[in-house]
């Protein structure tokens, strides 16, 4: 089905020490074979597969040299991608990978889309639909945590529960077979009976997987956070003391640099993906007001808010404003600043702003900063989940997929209640069996697969 | 000497397909084979070395998987650094390199310092200096041409030539000795006539070298540039024209980030390094004061200033002033918006800038582009050099030995002019080899080579 050779880079763009270019498919080895010369003998089909071998890649129309290389090539199947797998290790920066990337295109590869060696994986049998995603999830882990999450999902442990709850739902749908088939009226209680248990058990099942949605999107994706407050509470202060408590930091996200800087703070394992609308680029008006507009809208999709006030200060109508940006959202309050003498006066605050967590600090002094994070690791767990369950579903495709059949589930337990014909309840359970294979990629169109594996970065 | 085992990140960080640790030391494989679980068998010692082998990175405290990954053993001397050699191929992302890294710290290998694998490969006698440093400039390169200049060097091309010119000044140590020990006033003439010769022909040969260093210098740094103008006569536009006419970006330099982003315009092989002093973070009071200063400081540094007018209105004051500052500097005046009817006296401008390049164009129409690029090749190469020579000096440090060997060697040819007795000559005979020997590390101290290195990226 898949008959050409795809090429990538599959390392990240920057001065490093390595760089590497990978391909996939019937001429992997051919392509390499026209492009590389090894130090000892001819050819790489002289070495054995999975062996670095050094050399050098040349241009065969210049004869120029392009780069000193180890090189390897791994036979199917046993491969990443279930194909052919060449990969040429070249040096890092920005050049090298690039000649050598353009030479293997224009000797026959064609340009990867972004996750095309992954979705071949998935094509190709090896790893079903959540693994592949999980792939994508270890790559863009922010904390530990989420690290350790999508490697349990690459190595199957959501798929796992999905498939205990799917072979259920196939006992159960052979239990209504054989029931529609023969129907035995003496025992038709007891079907019911039977079929409502069976139900029950799958729609909690279910029900249990969802739980662990909440914090693993999280988890996943980071607690949107943005920091807001007047200016000179200390927003600034507050971030770098964050930043530096936190072992984890992306400076920035590859393509977006040029517009937003979002920077992650690893609280207890929750990455805090803190949007840094002071990064956007303030050049010529047009720009300038793109990023105001850009300000805006992170404000309001933000999931926390952490807005900082002045304890030195007595509360100005600037503070009032932001009040009421505040009042309906998610947020934290922080009086910074409680190393000077205070002039603040919470109780208003209280009164403005009722049930919000407010939370005394010093930033200069470090002092409230682990009631902050206790704050927020409260708000993401909300005291239910632990994070060491590695079947946390983190991913908002497979949380739709199990709502669904959640929702379906219910049907079913309805149509039992009022004991309506089997092939009504049928219909229902079927349903829910498909919902539920569209987390492994069993009940999937190529549509949806296509999507999923476009969100994927270059190389992988 | 060498008896510890260092271990670094070898790829840049980033969102991407694979990311690589690298070990270097006596222990590199027994800390290998402590983390490492492959699918068969139950040590990585039962595979050859050389073969990229598949398994999982575990936690021998812990017994957690910390990734899967492939790895793989190189033995001494065939490897980077002439030591044994490991390399761990896992997820790409920040997370999996960083714990894999931080496992094997805690089994025993420290974090390499910038460089330090290179400068074992130096140390172990399998390169020499300039090769050494070449590696970095290869990492490092913004163009093709620039890289090829970097590879030609690693192959050895420069050493080569040193080389030549030290033989040469060898022989001329041996001829002078040979005459030291056995005076014969018959044959002086001729010594001193062999000699001059001699001296004459390795000063040439110095000279030769240092021709190429101007432009090589610039093809390895890139042409530091300012673009400079008064609001709205088209600097951000001109900018985008350069980037979109251009196919090698290098968006920012990692650890820089916060503070300044350069970008790299590839103007026929030469990389523009345009300073881009709005993106300087503008928070807060202080930090807009450091990026005031910033921006004064990378405008007095620049190679070059693309100062940019406005041909639909008349000359300002403030044109006027930035003339001033651009009169005694390397500047290329652009009028832009030439489409729209001129009101600018250019022959105002031709007088008070007099002897510098003007050129209309029209970035809004395409125009007058290619007579910049034009003009900026001319600037670096004068005319002269030849890029395709791949011998080209690009480093500060061997231009400076270069020309403290090219500044003895005419003392040298001025003593033998004046007939000063051979003890004197061979003194400065002896100095040429010394500073030429700096280039390929036969005559450097330690300190020097510690801070070569400590200019080197992380994991290589």
């Amino acid at each position: 089905m898949i008959d050409d050779t795809i090429a990538a880079i599959g390392t990240a763009p920057g001065e490093a020490g390595i760089g590497i270019v990978r391909m996939s498919g019937p001429d992997a080895v051919a392509i390499l074979d026209k492009l590389f010369v090894p130090t000892r003998g001819s050819s790489i089909l002289e070495y054995a597969g999975r062996r670095l071998t050094h050399g050098h890649i040349v241009d065969p129309d210049t004869k120029s040299r392009v780069d000193e290389v180890l090189v390897t090539y791994m036979k199917a199947p046993y491969t990443y991608t279930a194909e052919d797998v060449t990969e040429i290790d070249c040096h890092g920066g920005i050049v090298p990978v690039r000649k050598i990337l353009e030479l293997v295109l224009r000797h026959g590869a064609r340009t990867a889309e972004p996750g095309e060696f992954t979705k071949r994986a998935f094509l190709n049998g090896r790893i079903d639909l959540a693994q592949a995603e999980a792939v994508m999830d270890l790559i863009r882990a922010k904390t530990d945590v989420g690290f350790d999450v999508a490697l349990g999902q690459l190595e199957g442990s959501l798929s796992k529960e999905v498939k205990v709850i799917r072979d259920k739902l196939l006992e159960m749908l052979a239990h209504i077979t054989v029931n529609i088939d023969f129907p035995d009226e003496d025992i038709e209680e007891l079907t019911y009976r039977t079929l409502k248990e069976q139900a029950e058990g799958i729609e909690q099942n279910i029900e249990g997987l969802l739980k662990t949605a909440h914090a693993g999107k999280i988890i996943r994706e980071g607690l949107s956070t943005v920091i807001i407050g007047k200016p000179n509470v200390g927003k600034s202060s507050l971030m770098n003391a964050l930043l530096r408590e936190s072992r984890a930091i992306v400076t920035d996200i590859p393509g977006t640099t040029r517009d937003v800087i979002e920077e992650y703070v690893n609280i207890q394992g929750i990455p805090l993906r803190i949007i840094d609308t002071a990064g956007i680029r303030e050049t010529e008006d047009l720009i300038e007001k793109i990023g105001v507009e850009r300000s805006k809208e992170f404000f309001n999709r933000a999931d926390l808010i952490i807005f900082v006030l002045n304890a030195a200060e007595p509360l100005s109508t600037e503070d009032e404003q932001i009040m009421q940006l505040v009042e309906h959202r998610d947020a934290i309050v922080l009086i910074n600043k409680i190393d000077l003498p205070s002039k603040l006066e919470e109780n208003k605050i209280k009164e403005l702003l009722p049930g919000k967590r407010i939370i005394p600090i010093s930033v200069l002094e470090e002092k409230g900063l682990h009631e902050l994070e206790d704050a927020i690791v409260k708000m993401v767990y909300g005291g239910e989940v632990k994070h060491q369950d590695h079947s946390l579903v983190t991913n908002t495709r497979h949380k739709n997929a199990l709502e669904r059949g959640k929702r379906s589930m219910e049907d079913a337990i309805r149509a039992i209640d009022s004991g309506m014909p089997l092939d009504f309840i049928e219909v229902d359970v079927k349903n829910t069996w498909d919902y539920l294979g569209e987390i492994t990629g069993d009940t999937v169109g190529e549509d949806l697969i296509d999507k999923i594996f476009a969100n994927f970065c270059l190389g992988k």
